[in-house]
């Protein structure tokens, strides 16, 4: 997503620790303690942008505490004054990007981990940039429960099917698996800004549901 | 496929022993002596309609020995009238459901199995029909080789997408997946009566490449 430079970002950020968590590391082990509610199941969105997926969510399943993670620092003011809005009391951000996943989250540690509309890369030199590479499995296999899953909504063909083998290869289970998301009415699905923006279009959207076996 | 009834059709079938084999037990385990060239890979299409697909594979493969399977009597009469036509040896046809795979093949004895085009079966209650539920993967997994590979192509999303499902929670790898066959060219693609039609009418033809480890 190219976002326009807003050289006040950073000081934004920081004047939102109640909203953004600026030493996540720090709550290794212990998110559940980290929100109004604790002892709630704990599900993360990595990538979350301008934060529409993340506070719809919240808003929608108040039962869980959920975490949008965004590298972005020029998106994440946007997500921080959409979940001020909406005042949802169960959303956190995090101005992380996900290469030390490790080192935020303990082992078993999440319920749920959320990949929407990731970047393609779609230039095979880039592949392990990919948020579906075997590298980024491994590491949400650690930090995901037992019976966790990982939800991936895209509309990038390419990507997708991507996905699917890197799943697969890597011994992941398929729970679901959608070609068009929105040819049926979900009533749980939250739609990110992207997906509407492709849904408007009449592009297709795909989805799988991917259960972590350890 | 719906087709018009072929009184003679039996009759027909006895007459071209020589491409239909009329006892395929007779063969298990000994299968790759059924051809004129023995010894060579073989592998079997369930499902192969009008032989379109079978006799093209044969013609451009001739290193590898074909089998077209297939229980409507009123089709395998076309499918005969083709591969003689062609002339191709290495394709033989069986007229028999995919039921008793294990009657007809010994363990380890294909190197690929292809599904093409299969019957959706949409109704929940008759998901034990759909060639790709877990009691047919069942019988590819014993009667394939280790590394052997099952091929499905289809045009139906809720085959294809039951059928990712379906794989995976057997336990059975993707090593290849497509959501869009015709959108890139494949030269080893032969493509079936289905594939040609749905092909025209601009609609997408989905495959994926299945492997068995066992």
């Amino acid at each position: 997503m190219r976002v326009r430079n807003k050289p006040w970002a950073e000081d934004y950020i920081k004047q939102h620790d109640g909203i953004v968590v600026l030493e996540p590391s720090q709550n290794k082990g212990k998110w559940k303690q980290a929100f109004s509610h604790t002892n709630r199941p704990v599900h993360l969105e990595i990538g979350s942008g301008r934060g529409g997926f993340i506070q719809g969510m919240g808003a929608k399943n108040p039962e869980i505490n959920f975490i949008g993670m965004e590298v972005q620092k020029n998106v994440v003011v946007s997500a921080i004054d959409r979940v001020k809005e909406a005042e949802v009391e169960n959303v956190r951000l995090l101005h992380e990007n996900a290469d030390q996943l490790s080192d935020i989250f303990e082992e078993n540690e999440l319920d749920t981990i959320y990949l929407n509309f990731s970047d393609p890369w779609p230039k095979n030199r880039h592949e392990k940039r990919r948020l579906t590479h075997q590298s980024f499995l491994s590491q949400y296999q650690q930090i995901l429960k037992a019976d966790g899953k990982i939800v991936m909504k895209t509309d990038n063909q390419h990507l997708f099917e991507y996905s699917l083998v890197s799943f697969s290869q890597f011994g992941l289970r398929l729970e679901e698996v959608t070609l068009d998301l929105h040819a049926t009415e979900d009533p749980t699905n939250v739609m990110t800004e992207y997906e509407e923006k492709f849904t408007n279009k009449g592009q297709p959207i795909y989805r799988c549901i991917i259960s972590n076996h350890k």
